[in-house]
């Protein structure tokens, strides 16, 4: 029969990095296409402990149901954690579990988008944040970029162009897909913009804490003053991503929104998940495990900094990440991008991912593609860009 | 500040139980308002043999992201049982794993229904359902039941006056409030009513392997040679509402559409908790399991039927549950329903949940009230209905 599905989803496709993704399932293929942690990132040893021990002790605080705001004790560490920050006011905020940033990202954006009011995001953005915001059929805006963040004056000329604006995304540290930080000035101009033209700002750090050079920067969420900044966290980076737990910190009216939004979208997170974080922090030591995930990402970066030096063509530019999981590498604009992503995977037996995907249209011009080094090993990073430096020496050269 | 938000969100408010369940959070007041599985009825050492040997040895896999689809064994394994019921159709079907029920039932209605559509549901009906269709603002409409179920004449009605209805939600066994079963031939009926005025049907069925008394009536998705029935199923009631795992099997055209919503609100479903759902049923006999809890319900129920009958007003009339975990009571139409669950509560210390609490109006008139039998041990439902009695009769008699 012939389904006639909701407005906001009919044109909702399958991620595109999808589609590369099945390429990494075959055992030949070295992945720089994927986005997940370095599985020696995982503090095995310490999660099985914690919840051999919370199963067996405590089985009906891990399989009962529990509340939607998230287990109390895990709200209560991160509000201590996120004040230290200044990402925390608890004066005027509340904060709350998502099912990962994904649910926090796609909440906020329920809470205040009608179909049709404009989203803006950085053009490249994170795809899953992008096809949130698509599911719920508003006009997503992009506005582009450079090394140190956001074009201040296109933001402002979309912002003016769109009265109808809701909310500003942007990823300031070590961004997906660019790896590009946004400078402290940057962050206070797009606050001051989402001031002048009243719209909220949901702000997206899931990689803030995996800085390997430089200093850290103030979050934009540490300006606000007015009460429109969300704050979104998560614990797939820094503890390990099948858990599913991220978080939210945001004024106490907007929380009460999305607490009200989650209990319809699955209740309250895993409460397992939820008991692991909260234990993990108490009876580790969490920065040193931060210090640790930080020396695992600057290592392989490095490596694959140096490997692209000593292989690619210098017709390719790359961007200098501080920390995070990505390096974005542009072609000149007479370059087949496109062509290079599929010869890479089909030949060369290396996956990328092609720069469109992340773009609010896809069949945007972009000559960029996304390097991950997270989740490759060591010899994989080695190998991969030997291969896509001499097929970049062949094409371009 | 002033928050704007979205239409769809802005009257949406924290589920009405909520506000009686903080009065269970004191530790003199006895709960019938929960609808928590029984925590005997939990199988703790199972899931903690089974969790402390996935975590030890196979920490990657409880760890890493997983595809959005869900856990591919325990997929497999659901497709298996759901054959056997004629709840899924290998040439037709798929089937996603969702974070609980309330994930699919979200879902479903994102998919099919635009703002303004309208969506039938049993009146009374399970009110995290009734949340997420409005949370969509869908023009939620309501159909009277009796004894065996959803009114036919009236929901054909209301099918005319409404050509924009795009899906019908039920909950044939042991609905949430009622305890209610909807008859074969009214599911027939149902399903015929689908196809004549072309919309889909969301069957929603947590409790029913709950069947302590009398045979199992066939799904209405068993019914379905047009691929028009959505069929949600969860591990809440039968393993551990914690965990937050359900399933849903549908066209494999729908299961497309969802994987893609799901993809946006979580990702994917807490990876451990899928592990464990699968590895339970196949290390242990699930079907025993299931027996199991079937006669920790029965004879829970029948204590509260004879508490019930010995003690309360005979002015109230109660459903017959044969399976689940409500009784619905109804108050003669000249009764002050909203004062007994207040005075119980309050004076009395017993917690019951007022019915327009499961109303498409909340305002609308009712003289019903649920009582929940699987959270109260014993004495506390021996103790708990003394005390609803004598109030009943001194209110009502």
């Amino acid at each position: 029969m012939n389904y006639n599905f909701s407005a906001k989803v009919s044109g909702l496709q399958a991620s595109a990095i999808r589609e590369i993704l099945k390429f990494t399932a075959f055992p030949d293929v070295i992945s720089f296409a994927a986005g997940n942690p370095a599985p020696e990132a995982f503090p095995a040893k310490e999660i099985a402990k914690i919840s051999a021990e919370l199963v067996e002790n405590e089985p009906i605080l891990a399989l009962q149901y529990s509340i939607t705001e998230g287990y109390t004790p895990l709200r209560d560490t991160l509000k201590t954690m996120m004040s230290k920050k200044n990402c925390f006011s608890p004066d005027n905020d509340e904060l709350i579990i998502t099912s990962g940033a994904q649910q926090g990202i796609e909440l906020s954006c329920k809470s205040f988008c009608n179909e049709g009011d404009t989203l803006i995001a950085e053009a490249p953005s994170f795809i899953g944040s992008l096809n949130a915001f698509r599911s719920y059929n508003v006009n997503l805006v992009g506005v582009e970029m450079e090394d140190d963040g956001i074009v201040i004056d296109k933001l402002e000329q979309t912002l003016k162009a769109n009265p109808n604006t809701k909310i500003i995304y942007v990823i300031p540290n070590f961004q997906n897909p660019t790896g590009r930080t946004m400078s402290f000035e940057k962050r206070k101009a797009v606050y001051d913009l989402a001031c002048k033209y009243d719209v909220m700002i949901l702000e997206d750090n899931p990689y803030g804490d995996l800085r390997f050079e430089g200093e850290d920067i103030p979050s934009i969420k540490s300006l606000d003053t007015q009460g429109r900044v969300i704050y979104v966290g998560s614990f797939s980076k820094v503890l390990a991503p099948g858990l599913r737990v991220g978080y939210v910190s945001a004024p106490k009216e907007v929380i009460q929104k999305i607490v009200v939004c989650k209990q319809v979208a699955d209740v309250h997170t895993n409460i397992w998940a939820q008991v692991v974080c909260d234990r993990f922090i108490k009876e580790n030591d969490f920065d040193a495990h931060i210090r640790y995930l930080r020396g695992i990402y600057r290592k392989k970066y490095n490596l694959m900094r140096d490997c692209i030096e000593a292989n690619f063509s210098k017709k390719i530019t790359f961007s200098t990440p501080q920390g995070g999981l990505f390096v974005w590498g542009t072609l000149p604009s007479d370059c087949d991008m496109t062509g290079f992503c599929k010869k890479a995977v089909a030949d060369y037996k290396v996956a990328v991912v092609p720069g469109n995907a992340f773009l609010i249209k896809e069949s945007d011009p972009t000559t960029s593609f996304r390097l991950n080094y997270s989740t490759p090993t060591d010899e994989q990073i080695i190998k991969g860009c030997e291969m896509l430096g001499k097929l970049s020496k062949d094409m371009f050269d």
